[in-house]
């Protein structure tokens, strides 16, 4: 394992104290937890959360901040948040009027998010949730009933964010979000493993000239692998899954996520845009917003991911479009 | 070769056509060149141009917009652009106040950069320049006399293009780039060597447990191999660096850029910084600014560097953290 750590079990603890020098003037950590939340003035909101394991940097703790997170919970790499640091999130968060958790549809934490809801909400906080499943590689998978969540789940974050902020209440912010993650879908490939650092070695090893389609954020198997194709030909399968998944229809609008999974550089995302753009031009698809970058992550697999939004609600794209300040989005 | 990419001598066209799909709110390309230039009304002030060969993503197209570059020219992979190319970003950056080049230090871009000047001065466009030799790993390297010119330059553009948008005038940019460039030093390390697309394999290949001092953003030699050490051990060297370089007493003020060269994860980046943290504050530097990610990447090479800016002048930090209309800062 060749990697830029100190002890491996001392990798998150690390990390977010890195986090919070170089972005204090945002965030600041709870004492004693792998808790991350925003140091905006507190004006009465609902307060968003998100978390899981983490391994998905910026995700999610790039992401709290006015407009965006209240608060983000960083679990061991790969590993679900437990209950009690889910708890603290919750109550750093709520400024009186609830507190909506944007839970990743994988068991572990969905488990942990619901046992801290309870929790919170026998201190009398209100809490509701959703769960983003925006892969459609796969139906079940890993830690995962259904489809996984991945890296729709930073438009969630950015278009409840933007509900809260603009002062939406916690029962309209579960009934957006509810319309909201069935219209987010994401598919992705790999071309390498992730290494977790207190394993040594990556999940999985691919050939030289080989690469799988679908592969999940914490390297749960995909559903296909092939010799290593023409980026075009990479974005004509995904951007088809994605269109079959849709339904997709000529003249519909809809929003373009690029998600690089950590090594893959920005050069080849640029080059697999353009391939989209084509793709999505020739379905008579209006593409009214565009994001691309390093966002949600495998630690250090080489791939990417395509996630597109319809955007049945024209309000969505100005939630997307929305000044925030938070560290990574 | 393991690259989403289509042909690989397509790849800098290619990655420019993806460029302006996803940003065509902040930029554009000029027709048959390969110099994107900001979207941004006119207004009459200086313009600040940058370039070089591509491969450095988001250096340095993602910083072309208000308040920073009005176009950077991207030559072929590690490889300088023309003059011709370079003479089109000076013509679209002129607004009838002069234009600024920003060259990072290698003999290709200074002799074209020089040359592109001299056509544009014969069709009346005042030109001036700063060379940005930040990287004090060596002296003298593969395409360099003197220093190289690595992660520093993007502080030289902000500044400079604050400088710009304030209305400073040529002659002031220049006086305001000359005291700057010498405050600015940087020093990497390298895990891995980076590959260009269209040479197929990695420009150097170290062992497993091996990593290299000092390497430079196109893979040029570094200054020691050794066995791969702990972060807070490669944060000592590099911090001792610069120390020694600045002669660094306590007290003083100081920004500190930490930059990902391409397939280095958030994650290492993160616990670097906690190390250097430390380290910096045991010397006593007052660090004003921060900024991590990665910003001067070497295509997919894994690593990072550590740049210092001396903060001579309390007003750098205000340019540094004025709100830009770009891509990538």
């Amino acid at each position: 394992m060749k990697k830029i750590i100190n002890q491996p079990e001392h990798v998150v603890d690390e990390m977010l104290k890195g986090l919070v020098f170089m972005h204090q003037d945002v965030i600041e950590r709870i004492d004693g937890f792998e808790v991350i939340v925003r140091k905006a003035e507190k004006t009465g909101k609902v307060g968003i959360i998100s978390g899981g394991g983490s391994g998905h940097e910026p995700s999610h703790a790039g992401f709290v901040g006015k407009g965006m997170l209240s608060a983000a919970v960083c679990g061991a790499v790969f590993t679900s948040p437990t209950p009690d640091q889910i708890l603290e999130a919750i109550k750093a968060a709520d400024e009186g009027a609830g507190v909506f958790m944007v839970i990743k549809n994988y068991s572990g934490d969905i488990m942990n998010f619901e046992m801290a809801q309870e929790l919170a909400e026998m201190e009398g906080i209100e809490v509701a949730s959703v769960v983003v499943d925006d892969d459609i590689a796969v139906e079940n998978s890993l830690y995962t009933q259904g489809r996984r969540g991945v890296a729709g789940t930073i438009l969630v974050h950015k278009i409840l964010g933007h509900a809260a902020e603009t002062g939406k209440s916690l029962a309209e912010i579960k009934e957006l979000a509810d319309r909201l993650v069935p219209q987010i879908k994401t598919i992705g490939l790999a071309l390498s493993g992730a290494t977790v650092p207190e394993v040594g070695k990556p999940g999985f090893v691919l050939e030289e000239d080989e690469f799988e389609y679908g592969v999940g954020i914490h390297g749960e198997p995909g559903y296909k692998k092939e010799k290593l194709q023409p980026s075009a030909k990479l974005a004509e399968e995904l951007v088809e899954k994605l269109a079959e998944g849709f339904d997709i229809q000529d003249g519909e609008h809809y929003g373009v996520l690029i998600n690089g999974l950590g090594a893959t550089p920005l050069m080849e995302q640029y080059v697999f845009a353009n391939d989209v753009a084509q793709l999505l031009a020739k379905k008579g698809v209006i593409v009214d917003y565009k994001k691309i970058g390093n966002y949600m992550t495998s630690i250090d697999m080489a791939g990417l991911s395509l996630t597109l939004i319809k955007l049945e609600d024209p309000s969505w794209i100005d939630a997307l479009q929305a000044p925030v300040e938070v560290v990574a989005w």
